[in-house]
């Protein structure tokens, strides 16, 4: 059987995630019946990563087993005419027999958008945390350094995490911002926070996310960021972040 | 009375147009019920011109008179809370009596944005035309150099305008054009062409770049623009390009 890999973006602003769940509606439902369509065949998708309801993906990997003829570069187009239009594959490859899209992946990139304006701009508001008030992003930048590195990230996982282990590297934790050209609005500025590492644990980039915010607004020190990663508490940390600012960026093999 | 003007941003997917007509469902009645749920008075609403069936606004702007004591910076705030997340209301100044959202409107920029990709960015697909070959972009520059000045566009405005002239002035036309980071696309770029003019005639920045596409699809020599103008004549043109790429920029008063 030939083992093929996609590259999938998708808006998951309609769903319940990407993972199959009971009660449906998700990114590899939507996949799966995609590629029964085509081919005829039921598989199964491996996804290099679950995302949560509302989360999106500009780039997720995902790979499945197929006795189909079709060339690699033919999937995405095949698919694509099958798939509603909140979910695109960009790109497909075949992959050698033994690659997982979650077992193999080195590399994760996540970003988070955090858009700093009086009304938040309407073609993105699917996209983009909206915060009207202003934030301190030198504070921010600082409280992102003290999570790059390995740590037992407990503090900034879901209490409901069934991960073996919390420790995890984080190679970098980045923010950038520029400008936002809204009408009427000189401050409006767009606030990517991106983290990259070799796994992230349930819900951890929005947790991350929702204690920098708390940062930014002042309510923290950027110091305390250390303090919290040593508690190994989650309720030490700030709000989970919500879902629809944040997008799985990039897979790393 | 006073006279309240506002700068209004719409997704136009949704609607049947800016402008008021049978069959309702548009951006304006929208507006007025909008003023009318926050100050009980029936207003008529005054906008900077149409925009059609699918097109949008990032900063359309509208006048109308009310009574209503409300300060002209909480009008953005308590409209916005009585729209569609796909409208909303960026700004709001007390204008002099005499304003008049349309009459007294000196210059106006359309923008319409083409991706030249292999798929579509989903993220985007409302508001770009998606074009998947390549488009030769110093010819399309070339044509627009053409449309610049002043002329009589008959021939790039809709055989059902009834406005009494057809001569306008386009101050700037022009092409930007930059890359996309799209997953594994290294082709892909965003191209915007911008146009600033006196006034626009029914679908005219619509049938300019439907022109102005075939010159960059190699079907029509740059210079033609020359002649297609000269001709005053609608089937000289190209076909009018889909509503969903344009975007009504600006209007300076």
């Amino acid at each position: 059987m030939r083992n093929i890999a996609l590259v999938i973006g998708y808006d998951g602003t309609a769903y319940s995630g990407f993972q199959t769940q009971p009660g449906g509606n998700t990114i590899q439902d939507k996949l799966e019946e995609a590629i029964r369509q085509l081919t005829g065949e039921t598989v199964k998708l491996y996804g290099s990563g679950r995302t949560d309801a509302g989360v999106h993906a500009r780039a997720q990997v995902a790979n499945f087993h197929t006795d189909s003829a079709i060339p690699a570069d033919r999937w995405p187009f095949a698919l694509n005419t099958r798939l509603p239009a909140d979910i695109r594959v960009y790109g497909a490859w075949e992959a050698e027999p033994d690659f997982h899209a979650r077992k193999s992946a080195k590399r994760k990139s996540y970003r988070y958008l955090i858009e700093r304006s009086r009304h938040p701009d309407l073609f993105h508001s699917r996209t983009r945390l909206h915060h009207p008030r202003p934030l301190d992003i030198q504070a921010m930048k600082q409280a992102l350094g003290y999570v790059q590195g390995e740590h037992d990230f407990t503090s900034f996982c879901s209490i409901h995490s069934v991960s073996q282990s919390h420790v995890r590297t984080i190679y970098e934790a980045r923010l950038d911002h520029e400008r936002l050209d809204l009408p009427g609005d000189d401050q409006a500025e767009l606030i990517t926070i991106e983290l990259t590492g070799n796994g992230f644990l349930y819900n951890m980039v929005r947790i991350i996310v929702g204690t920098v915010i708390e940062v930014g607004q002042g309510k923290r020190a950027p110091e305390e960021i250390r303090r919290i990663l040593l508690a190994r508490d989650r309720a030490q940390a700030g709000p989970t972040a919500p879902a629809h600012g944040l997008i799985l960026w990039q897979v790393q093999y």
